[in-house]
């Protein structure tokens, strides 16, 4: 194999493999990146949970397929100037990294025992923008669980059908609900992808218009970015049916700004004990709602003005659970709809059902 | 106590004087912060080693003083809106902090087990820019050394003499050296200041004309920069006749690019195993320079162009020691000056004496 490419492609080639290999992993190969010059030049890491495969443009002068070990060949990579990069393979896999006056020589792996990246039959398939698919990982990924005797929570649930794709991170505690409707038709897909996969994907995606295609079989779920091909072995199992999760029944409902009340809770949570997990208060009043909490460390006491409807109630949370939900909600106005002193609490936009954050509440002592 | 004034501004001292207070320590009141509102509102950390204390505008509605943690006082304080801050003690050291609708009680501590900082008086003293210090401070902490069994090495030596303000670190196997000549007269000071300090010191430093005094007694120095006031201890002892190091012998000097050869020395090391500290020989010959090493890993050769003057000469450095020092030069070009191939070598400005970076080489295997 020898090739000619620029350091800046090779790096942003490298930066994208390098999140599906493995730091430590008892194969040695899996902990390198596949260099495969065939007609194109394309790079491959894959850790056998999620695998990458990146195609950089490149000057090829002989084919051929190498695997080197990503630390060392993403520092060497990082550090050559701003040029052409010459990558070669001589005698007994050892490869030549050369850049203007640097001239390194590393040993390589043959490429014979990598796993190459699972190809998928494009039948089930389906199209959407990367910055609307991004935003629904990062909306909904907090959320998913993290107990593996329930695998099935530890993933994101992407269901498409009709014109409508849901994500849903549900960890026992709360759920996560986003909500696309889409003009074109979607193709029917529901997959668990794994948690840990979408935390990469997510960094993968640019927030642009352009497309990718998202492409399922039973095993496999394939993130088809163009230059970029990403996939991830799923989890096996029946979702939650988490439409019914969402109550219906409504006793208190609540209007209120969101960054004022993200505050409040951000502060109220700074006297909770991390391990003890003390909950945070909710009073709600006709005009006001109160939180407050006390613990060890001090007592703390946040007034925020609300618009509600219904029932003056006192409920606690786990103020954390509400916190990372707001945090990913950009709208500037929040509707926050209670079922009952105990029952669970769920955050809607003011309009439509773009999403739905569903949170448990917490037992509060009186004297709280 | 009670003293109401802006978050900016109690958050900005608060960030100061957590810098000399202890995460953890066996005395509780070391965790805390000292408010002490006595004609004017002080706020106080010390951890014994290092002692700050930040005045802070603010309107005193009551004097007094209290101790409070640091860290919960500083995260509560960074949370609140920017507006007014109400700071209350009421009783049984209970504080209040109170900041539009958030309302915190807190716990405090009594102050009177309080170490208050070290007051010097100013005999011994002289006057110098912010970022003059700061840039000698950066320059030379890098090369201290942390081994306890040679204390005097573990700090920063500050000599000031007539018109010449020196900085040195030496950590056994290099030294780094700033000079600072200025048209005033230097009162006389040699001190050694711990390195942990300073390197706490040097971030509280900023990038202005504006004069600090530092002041030293037998046993402590104050950096007195008005609204702020560090205290360190002294090291105790003779400092290293560190003038008598510099090498006088020259066999060999070249004149190269400090960005070129930093870029050449920072691949090299990459290929190196920091564990075994495989050095990278320099072969300077008449119009290059040629940088190698070979590990385990592989194989690298950087080459540079350089001026040279002298004989031949192949000879191995731990490469950090050289990264280091030239990271922290500004200038485009410097002077690397060798005695033999078993002896010191020192970086110097082209022109002048400002500074002299001197790094002792390692032995290199023939095979390299």
């Amino acid at each position: 194999m020898k090739v000619v490419c620029s350091k800046e492609k090779l790096l942003e080639g490298i930066n994208i493999v390098q999140k599906a290999v493995s730091a430590k992993s008892t194969l040695q190969i899996l902990e390198g990146i596949l260099l495969k010059a065939e007609g194109n030049f394309k790079m491959t890491g894959n850790d056998l949970e999620i695998g990458i495969e990146c195609c950089v443009e490149a000057d090829i002068r002989s084919e051929g397929t190498i695997v080197l070990n990503s630390k060392i060949f993403g520092d060497i990579v990082r550090r050559l100037p701003d040029s052409e990069v010459l990558l070669e393979v001589k005698e007994n896999d050892k490869v030549i990294i050369e850049c203007e006056n640097s001239h390194f020589e590393i040993k390589g792996i043959p490429s014979a025992g990598f796993p190459e990246i699972q190809t998928i039959d494009t039948e089930n398939s389906f199209k959407i923008k990367q910055n609307v698919i991004r935003d629904m990982i990062r909306q909904t990924i907090f959320a998913v669980g993290i107990d593996e005797n329930r695998p099935t929570l530890t993933g994101i649930y992407i269901e498409s059908n009709g014109s409508e794709l849901n994500m849903v991170g549900i960890d026992g505690f709360r759920m996560a609900l986003r909500r696309k409707v889409s003009l074109e038709e979607f193709n029917i897909i529901k997959v668990i992808v794994p948690g840990k996969t979408m935390n990469e994907i997510v960094k993968i995606l640019q927030p642009t218009d352009d497309e990718i295609k998202i492409i399922s079989s039973k095993n496999h779920v394939l993130f088809d970015l163009g230059n970029v091909k990403v996939v991830s072995r799923l989890i096996d199992g029946e979702y939650l049916n988490y439409k019914s999760i969402i109550p219906e029944d409504i006793e208190t409902k609540i209007i209120t700004n969101k960054k004022d009340i993200l505050g409040s809770l951000e502060r109220a949570s700074l006297i909770s004990n991390e391990d003890k997990k003390y909950p945070v208060k909710f009073s709600i009043e006709e005009e006001k709602i109160v939180l407050s909490s006390s613990t060890e460390i001090g007592a703390v006491r946040e007034e925020l003005r609300i618009e509600m409807d219904g029932s003056k109630m006192e409920i606690g949370f786990n103020p954390r659970y509400f916190i990372e939900a707001l945090k990913v909600i950009d709208d500037e106005k929040i509707k926050i709809v209670f079922t009952s002193e105990i029952g669970p609490c769920t955050i809607f936009p003011i309009s439509g059902d773009d999403y739905a954050y569903m949170i448990l509440p917490v037992r509060i002592k009186n004297d709280v």
